[in-house]
């Protein structure tokens, strides 16, 4: 297997990038192709150890930087990392690619420039794999539509039964969508509509799932349009960081409490590494021709070493051609 | 000062309804009506001792219960507590409303049989008083209003605008709009389009929030449709309700963490009690012809005591009077 990895990506690249594909090539032992600037990229790998590791690098001159508005840097940097890296998987010469750079520049250069919508895919959709104390959900779209009709969400909701087939191993996924309350009747327009076109779909409709459901998630696939699902994501995310800065914050204040903390601190690490989004790495671009995972800007080595694993996953399960079985399957 | 609480409202009523009214009486020596099943109501006051305190019942035959669909329990139970006690806000013999009861159920009695709309208000909105690090923030709509228009979001913008002022004594708040971006470009349409009206309101509009901000929030009024802002608030509960089981069984798994929790039990309390939704009580319901403040239907008795103190607080800034002047000043 080849990945390819965008070695000009998070917001500390070439750092965390380079380190995390070392990691990947030796836990994994596949080909990774670094994609960026060449000398850059060629000075950061002497400072690892790579002797025996399958590891390439491809030359891209320019960069779409995390600042950059991502329309115009999709059109204006054709010899980005995100063009030359997602042009490899395009002609067939890697199977996968992985970035942590602009999110909605791999978004615009994977859709309208490089790989392209998957025939029959209304939008392609980003997903975020949310590592939930019952398990992993797949919820989309998480940002790359902020404006949606039903039938988009309908495709959403295929092709994220498919992945949850394909990749997280579940048998019949249970699809749910994302609203403000339990009851068929409840939601805006948009969710109303949605629930009538799942009902019929013919998947695993269990309904509208509220946010508590996060604790005690009864659902595989979490399915809302790219404003409400980036918002409700990011919202968990917010939160989960406000409470662990007042609570070391507190635990700080007074020497007993420190020492609570500390005897505690294997029980929070725990907690952390359960929750915590590196553990997963990054979530797919579903609907284009190709296996895409974008990782957060702020991704460290570990992060980029587990989105490199997700992309090996989406390979192993064929999630493209999975996801072209079942658009077909779902449009008879 | 005359509040009326809903003794029917929360899900263990009327045991926690009863024991805020009681130790809100004791504390701010106002009269509360209690308004529900006048046997029930006086049963539980005789649990506690009254004596001095101005505790008054006023019957209501029926209930509009959690599970009750809101639209139909408005319209078929006249004589439920939240009908007869809207009744009393409306009628003048009392300054305000406060229930923990079911949130459509008391949104479509107040907006369409008792207090009604104030003059000019396109829709009601609810709002939540978020209690964050950096402040109080006022979120809304949460809830009252699936589909919204811009110009909805405008009159919310200029609704929290007037509370913020008026309650939480803002002098200049800062109002932003919830979004996927901070940039002026991001968001759906409905946020882009507001945008541009936020822009020519005359309020201290700051531009688009993330959630992100929750943590330095640089707001004070963030508005929302009530999909949105539902969505976004059950979201920060439910990751802090996940977080924090998490956190406990973990400390509980073996005995040294568990000494350390016991250490550290303060610290935890403080934080508890910083981000404790109950600590505030409630939010108020903006735009109708009177105070209504709408607490929770999980609420304990400390909970419906400090919602009944948000109801003060709101009858104190003359906030329906605000929102009528408000109003007429921004449609200038």
């Amino acid at each position: 297997m080849r990945i390819v990895l965008d070695a000009m990506g998070s917001d500390n690249y070439p750092v965390p990038d380079v380190a995390g594909a070392v990691l990947a090539a030796r836990e994994w032992g596949d080909e990774i192709i670094l994609v960026g600037r060449e000398e850059i990229i060629r000075q950061e790998l002497a400072r690892h150890d790579v002797a025996g590791l399958k590891l390439e690098v491809v030359h891209a001159p320019e960069v779409i930087e995390m600042d950059d508005e991502p329309a115009w840097a999709a059109r204006a940097k054709k010899n980005s990392s995100m063009h030359v890296g997602l042009g490899l998987v395009r002609d067939g010469q890697a199977d996968g690619y992985v970035t942590a750079g602009n999110t909605g520049g791999v978004l615009a250069v994977a859709t309208l420039h490089t790989l392209r919508r998957i025939r029959g895919v209304k939008r392609p959709a980003l997903a975020a794999i949310m590592p939930l104390p019952a398990g992993h959900v797949i919820a989309l779209d998480i940002g790359a539509n902020a404006d949606c009709r039903p039938e988009y969400l309908l495709q959403f909701a295929l092709m994220g039964d498919v992945y949850a087939r394909a990749v997280l191993g579940c048998t019949r996924p249970r699809v749910a969508l994302l609203s403000n309350g339990e009851e068929p009747g409840k939601g805006n327009t948009l969710v109303k509509e949605t629930y009538k076109l799942l009902t019929n779909s013919g998947l695993n409709f269990i309904g509208n799932v509220e946010p508590k459901e996060l604790v005690t998630c009864h659902a595989d696939v979490v399915v809302s349009d790219g404003f409400t699902g980036n918002i409700f994501i990011k919202t968990t995310e917010a939160t989960a960081r406000m409470l662990t800065d007042l609570i070391r914050d507190a635990i700080k204040a007074s020497p007993l409490t420190a020492v609570g903390g500390l005897l505690a601190k294997p029980a929070f690490r725990r907690v952390a590494r359960r929750v915590d989004p590196f553990e997963v790495g990054g979530g797919p671009l579903l609907g284009v021709n190709g296996v895409v995972i974008v990782a957060h800007g702020r991704s460290n080595e570990r992060a980029i070493k587990n989105a490199i694993g997700q992309a090996r996953k989406a390979v192993q399960g064929k999630i493209v051609e999975a996801i072209r079985d079942g658009l077909a399957k779902g449009q008879r």
